[in-house]
């Protein structure tokens, strides 16, 4: 389906670069002001560094500044903030939210992050030393502590005066009850609050039937909570039960995002989501190891090929059907491969009944397999008429080498996820590799049977 | 990473795969009326057919019937649905959103859907034929019309009463403000409803620069803007700027995650998300014209191998390099392909800047095939010493098959984007595909011209 144009925002680009072109920096800190973070950030993306760096400087508002940053790709935030004082940092960063705090923080190098989370916590006794403790890639690194938490005993008219005054919390549709402790107990959601009546405690309205994670818990366990049950923010506790912090749905869009682009990166053999960001030689360097398994591969083939010279040189034409057999059957696995990979990810292919999934892909690689088989051996046939059997032994190998690949590449998947790796990884040039090579000794191996 | 299982759904799946052994239906419909409907449809994807018809018709609630089937996917959906009297479908349709009711009813054939229309419109005069006319990809097919819309004028104390009543409205987090034409004109928080003076009126308090799509908007676009600008729910305008609906945000996270989904089977040569449910003689059907395009690019090969028989004849050892020159080719092909279709998909890759991305592919395609073109080229030398040449070929061969897999890769998906095709569709076996063709057509002439 063909993209939409986002008019508006090709609107708003072109109107900026004029005021850059201008050198307006009045205007243009006022038009800039009046632009969603969400949206300057995405037009920043398409300036020069220079233009950038200009456009950014003339944001008066700290907080829009901010969250402009918020709202930027890593390589970009990483520009901005090298250069900048640590004073400036500190003062940007008291103006957001502690995950898109962490999201700053992270593109500094360790001993700078570490000098100005030292500034930042000595001015406020902030949580963020607390929050970056947390592996990034659980609940505990991508929630926020801006929540808001109440007891149990407090009534609702001294709840709503709460949330009213926590006029800094941005995402508040639930309110979260704890006990003495700061354990949490339930949740309450806005407007439940707001149709009880103001003298009933928050203990008699609550649910406390509440969804929540454990800080450690997996960023993608926690995506696929809020998902499957179509919650807006879902409370974290610690080991203790403590309410440590909330994961808001926006932040789950980030994360599925990524994670559906970073299985796609691997499945293709390269990573990283920033890579089209990278320069020419550091992209080249991020894709060079995993060219190595093809590589790697590629002179195990051409050894196995050494060891049938003799049959080539006795039957040239069998060259000619070693690109067709062997690309077919890589196809036929990248397809297997590609459906498990995201099946696991989305929860499609349940890993327990892998007999059965593997299986499926095998006998689709079967019946694959004996139609292109069929399909490519009579064409063998009437293009090479002097060799004989050449048809045939073309047409098993088609039918043998692409049931395998049905096999290998659903299997393989399965077998890295059971054992807790991650099955996209190895799946791209390992797949094609291995039944690059498979497909060549079967291939030469009928052929010598067959034309002997 | 790997995945962190879910132990309470597995508790859960054990728990009903017991009591299905014993027939215990009553036990069963409790259990069951008490997990989510979300849990339900997970734990009845992983059952067999019989057990997942038991299972559901023993769940006592017609709305919780008809929330779990809501969650089901689509195979499962029509297994259930089909057998079922019409006015079965009805009474379960009666209890569930606008969108949810759409995407059962896509379910069954077209001739039986518009029978169960008349039937659900003649009992009670609903909006459902509207929402039926809308395409699926777009706003208008994905929106749900259950919203709170209330009139400019409304004082902040009689809207709240309004809230109250819309009972059956799951998602009240916004409150938007429609003038006497029902046109939008802005939107109202919850929590800034909360937060007003009970005799303010609605457009004193609203906000009226409020994000919205047209009913045609493609899904796509939608999604983007939900997450793009962190909002929970946006309102879908039709023609005449009359509120129609509203799209929700765990709406946006279906389409986000089925359009990465589509973007991954499409890059391996395969399509629909549902192919994981499909049978193997299925699958293997939507997967074989795919395959064709490889098939067909096989053929080529074939005959243009033919073209250099003479040469392979004195040069035996030339076929050892086939699969390597090839297959590294290919990989750098689809890494580059990924990188620009993902990059498409997300926004990272700017398509009015494809002269920059293609230049960067380019060179990174360089700097990989000379890299690789030197170990391989050494290798080929101390593998096959009698031959002279033999490694400046395969090393030549290697570099510049890579650089051109680099090119094309990254510009054939930026003009399929151009043109507004989905550039994931032809990526996958088009790419390798052509990649090979070229691959040989390189290699062999190089050796022609080098070994002469």
């Amino acid at each position: 389906m063909a993209e939409e144009r986002d008019t508006r925002l090709l609107q708003i680009e072109s109107m900026i670069r004029r005021l850059l072109r201008r050198k307006a920096d009045v205007h243009l800190g006022n038009a800039l002001e009046k632009v969603h973070p969400a949206e300057a950030a995405h037009i920043f993306r398409n300036l020069e560094p220079e233009e950038r760096l200009q456009a950014f400087q003339v944001v008066a508002n700290t907080e829009h500044r901010a969250s402009i940053l918020a709202e930027s790709d890593v390589d970009i935030v990483r520009e901005i903030l090298e250069p900048m004082p640590d004073e400036n940092i500190v003062s940007l960063l008291k103006e957001i939210e502690g995950d898109d705090v962490r999201y700053l923080l992270d593109t500094l190098s360790e001993e700078r992050s570490g000098e100005v989370v030292k500034l930042l916590s000595a001015d406020e006794p902030t949580s963020i030393e607390v929050l970056l403790a947390y592996d990034p890639e659980t609940a505990g690194g991508i929630m926020t502590d801006a929540f808001v938490a109440l007891s149990e005993e407090m009534s609702v008219e001294d709840a709503v005066t709460e949330v009213r005054k926590a006029s800094e919390v941005d995402y508040v549709f639930y309110v979260y009850v704890v006990d003495e402790y700061k354990k949490l107990r339930g949740v309450i959601s806005l407007r439940e609050l707001m149709l009880s009546q103001p003298s009933q405690e928050l203990s008699d309205i609550m649910t406390s039937n509440v969804w929540f994670v454990n800080v450690h818990a997996d960023q993608e366990h926690v995506s696929r909570l809020v998902s499957r049950y179509n919650i807006l923010a879902i409370p974290v506790v610690d080991d203790a039960g403590v309410l440590a912090g909330i994961v808001t749905v926006d932040d789950v869009i980030d994360v599925l995002r990524k994670e559906a682009t970073e299985d796609m990166l691997k499945m293709a053999g390269t990573h990283a989501e920033e890579i089209t960001d990278l320069t020419a030689r550091r992209m080249a360097w991020v894709r060079f190891p995993w060219l190595f398994v093809s590589w790697l591969g590629g002179i195990v083939a051409a050894s196995l090929i050494g060891l049938f010279e003799e049959d080539i040189r006795r039957v040239i034409a069998l060259t000619a059907f070693m690109p067709v057999i062997i690309g077919m059957a890589g196809n036929v696995g990248t397809q297997s491969a590609t459906i498990i990979v995201r099946g696991l990810a989305t929860g499609r292919v349940n890993p327990n009944a892998w007999m059965r999934v593997v299986y499926k892909q095998l006998i689709a690689g079967l019946i694959l397999g004996v139609a292109y088989g069929i399909l490519l051996g009579i064409l063998a046939v009437f293009q090479f008429r002097s060799v004989a059997y050449l048809g045939m032994v073309v047409g098993l190998s088609i039918a043998i080498t692409m049931t395998l690949a049905g096999l290998l590449s659903s299997f393989l998947p399965l077998l890295l996820h059971r054992l807790r790796f991650d099955p996209a990884v190895a799946t791209g040039p390992f797949v094609t590799t291995g039944v690059d090579i498979i497909g060549i000794f079967i291939y030469f191996s009928i052929a010598r049977l067959l034309l002997a």
